[in-house]
């Protein structure tokens, strides 16, 4: 049972989508938004593969390792953006919620 | 802050995405695969608008509630096909997280 | 066959897609993004409805007037939005494809 | 331009999204559906991840090569797959469409 034998690593997924989608809204709600752009950017690549990762885990596909290595790519790369702006509370704990997601993905790829 | 505001609903999305996509595969694994294609069908649309409902809360979006009453009539729909099929685990457990989550879409749209 | 009997309509989804995709990427790209956060949200949203829109067109989903009714009512709130932005391309050129495919949009709903 | 500079790429992943999602249902009505699941499973995750790239190709995401070529080794097996059906229709027009999406992809990712 794919959904259940991996149900710490939906939830740290799920996380991960929620933290970066509400980071990139409170991104564009921001007065400095134009410093903003690329963490916009990563936030919804990041968001994206995190929520089909998640789908794929659950129907147990055949690609879910190749999956979840690219997710923890960019799980890294948008925590290392997010980290650079921790004076905002969105980016903060989405940098976490990345970093967190990275990890997980990373040990069930590896 | 619209993800932590709606973290139970975010948890009874994404149970149901988890639910739909594991049903639907487990769907395909049966001896019986011939009778439950339209649970199939069913699953495979429940899933898919449960995540994008999922990510549209956590990005604040203004057509949250639209997407949230859709999100409960397909729920509402993929529940009656799984609960015809109760012997089977995934879809009894598929119809329960379907019915929670068209009652948690239904209490916020109204 | 849903997915040819729909040739034009799939082209007109697919086609707006890309333009909400380009436009919300060349609007965070724009020395006045902080006008323009109001479009990304709204290309964001509009990208994604229509993407599925497509694909549950192409596989017959029993939901899809249901989806197309609200898909077009999205394409009008961005090509409303983007309209407002005609000095810059993207958003005259995403305009007008929103435009098209609410209206594609509707005529399948009726 | 990405959207503009990438329109063959687009237009061929475009038409992978429709033949699988198209295939996958008419799996699903085929008397023989118990020997199509892996069709079905593999068109489910092909027009997903197509989908997907169109998406991020249109906004010139940074992990572009990266999503080409995972879409490109999950047209070839969609791809493998589907092309042992080849008396139904609807499996020969996928394995043919997704042959063209490798190639694309990989022409992009090179």
């Amino acid at each position: 049972m794919a959904h259940q034998a991996h149900q710490e690593l939906l939830q740290v997924l799920n996380a991960c989508v929620a933290a970066c989608e509400h980071c990139a809204n409170a991104c564009l709600n921001e007065p400095d938004v134009a410093k903003m752009t690329e963490c916009i950017r990563l936030d919804r690549d990041c968001a994206d593969i995190c929520a089909l990762t998640a789908q794929w885990i659950a129907r147990d596909s055949h690609f879910t390792q190749r999956l979840t290595a690219l997710c923890a790519a960019i799980c890294d790369a948008c925590g290392a953006e997010c980290g650079k702006h921790q004076h905002h509370d969105h980016c903060r704990e989405c940098a976490e919620a990345c970093r967190r997601c990275a990890e997980a993905c990373r040990s069930m790829t590896a």
